[in-house]
């Protein structure tokens, strides 16, 4: 069929023979490859729902295939506040449930099926096929002022090997152990928006990542951004030393900057909505699944 | 616990004894009522993955029961194009898929349970409750100048009886048929909108209907609402004769009117991103859910 989503494709099966970073990247699970096993093999991992005493890449990609079997909506019961994971998770994505500091506690293994099995990759499939509809459909100057904005965290990269370490989600943030696993340098891509930097490319189209990291950590980060497989970028833009406020307020100045430089924002990306919402929010924006974790 | 949805409540059993318009209504698939029961007893309505060979009353009930027992959450495949039906809802409802025209026609089966089942209830109910937090939060001068917006389909009114009836927004739209549904004024509330209706009015906020509907639909449109429950507002706006363009820009410029008028848009609630976005929004926006149709 025809419209937006027209041209998408599931992504492949995961091959050995194909790199993490590469832009062919992968199956269910296993994406996450080498960077979750040692993250996850140090202590058991206990899911509400899940009876995986003790996390390896194949018992991930196990967990994957029976939260598909369940249809990736397993809910461990209720959170506290009466509704359903599921729908607790509709609210946090449709911007309608803000301001929230962890995951309820009750839905850890709601949380963890999802991210682990297949809906958060179809989810993240259906957003940067849009995205690449959009684009296709585009006619560009070829000035080379056209850019896209990608987030970095939970867009290009994933923290999901930490964030599986760490409750997924229901631990309160801890800096200094995200910090951390940041410091390391290993998070893989999202295999989807590694798809797409590599579409967005060869159409002229430059990347900016704008990202609430600190500046502290631009070496990481572009050590990271690479090993994952971007390796050319326009503009890294990191958040600088006394730059205080909120993300979104951060990201929107940075944004109206790009604008006073002469760039066309054709696209944004993010998983958080203050990622993408702030004039100017460019041409068309595209918001990524992310349950784990809410910034405003 | 705390945070946005404290103090929600999950949808009270159905009771016979209680109206269908009155504030604390209803059960699973019963809300729908003796509106949807005359027009699917008129025809056979076959759901891809449901045995329903003819829906009455009961047998909604049994659907939405089995739908319950799936988890909401089960696609008859994949939509044309290659994703699940569950991952396009998400790509719907999070503004990424924009412009479809229909439901993807593998979807039917799978939009007909979510509609039907507890997940839609569930998903509407997080929404309502968002809200209601937030408007327990405020401060009010109560002069009488705070208003919230309300869409009417599918935001206080539900047109599932008719969809129900077509393909649950897999048939193109028609024109004819729908007006004639919305003409007969039977359009059951949605329970979860009505309690928040009823949870505004004694807070001094000014209730304002915006809607896409014609203002040849005025008389039809307040007898339904009332019928529905709904017995006082301050304005009811219609779409006048000769006004052209988009909903989103017929419902801003209404909004912006609102302001300049003085009236303080507290909330804004619609099931259709073209309803709340748009300066002025509104204080705080809040989506309903809607996998039927998308409006620009």
């Amino acid at each position: 069929m025809g419209g937006p989503l027209a041209g998408k494709q599931r992504p492949r099966p995961y091959s050995l023979e194909r790199d993490m970073g590469s832009e062919s990247c992968c199956g269910r699970g296993e994406w996450l490859g080498d960077a979750l096993v040692p993250a996850l093999a140090s202590r058991p991992v206990i899911l509400a729902n899940l009876e995986i005493a003790s996390i390896t890449r194949a018992s991930v990609a196990a967990a994957a295939i029976s939260s598909s079997r369940r249809g990736g909506e397993i809910g461990d019961g209720l959170p506290a506040d009466g509704v359903t994971c599921a729908s607790w998770r509709f609210g946090v994505e449709t911007n309608n449930v803000r301001g929230w500091r962890t995951v309820p506690r009750s839905c850890e293994g709601y949380v963890g099926h999802y991210m682990l099995g297949d809906r958060y990759r179809q989810d993240s499939a259906v957003v940067t096929a849009a995205a690449a509809a959009y684009v296709e459909g585009l006619q560009l100057p070829g000035d080379g002022m056209d850019v896209w904005i990608f987030d970095i965290d939970e867009t290009v990269l994933s923290n999901l090997p930490y964030y599986a370490h760490h409750g997924f989600g229901v631990e309160p943030y801890n800096a200094t152990s995200f910090n951390a696993w940041v410091d390391k340098g290993i998070a893989p891509a999202l295999p989807e928006s590694l798809k797409l930097y590599h579409k967005l490319l060869p159409l002229g189209i430059k990347i900016v990542f704008l990202t609430g990291r600190s500046e502290e950590r631009r070496n990481v980060t572009i050590t990271n951004l690479k090993r994952a497989g971007y390796r050319t970028w326009e503009k890294l833009l990191l958040k600088g030393e006394g730059v205080n406020g909120t993300a979104m307020a951060f990201k929107t100045g940075e944004r109206e900057k790009l604008e006073e430089q002469g760039y066309r924002i054709v696209g944004n990306m993010g998983d958080q909505w203050s990622d993408i919402l702030g004039k100017p929010e460019g041409a068309r924006t595209f918001k990524l699944p992310d349950p784990l974790y809410y910034i405003s």
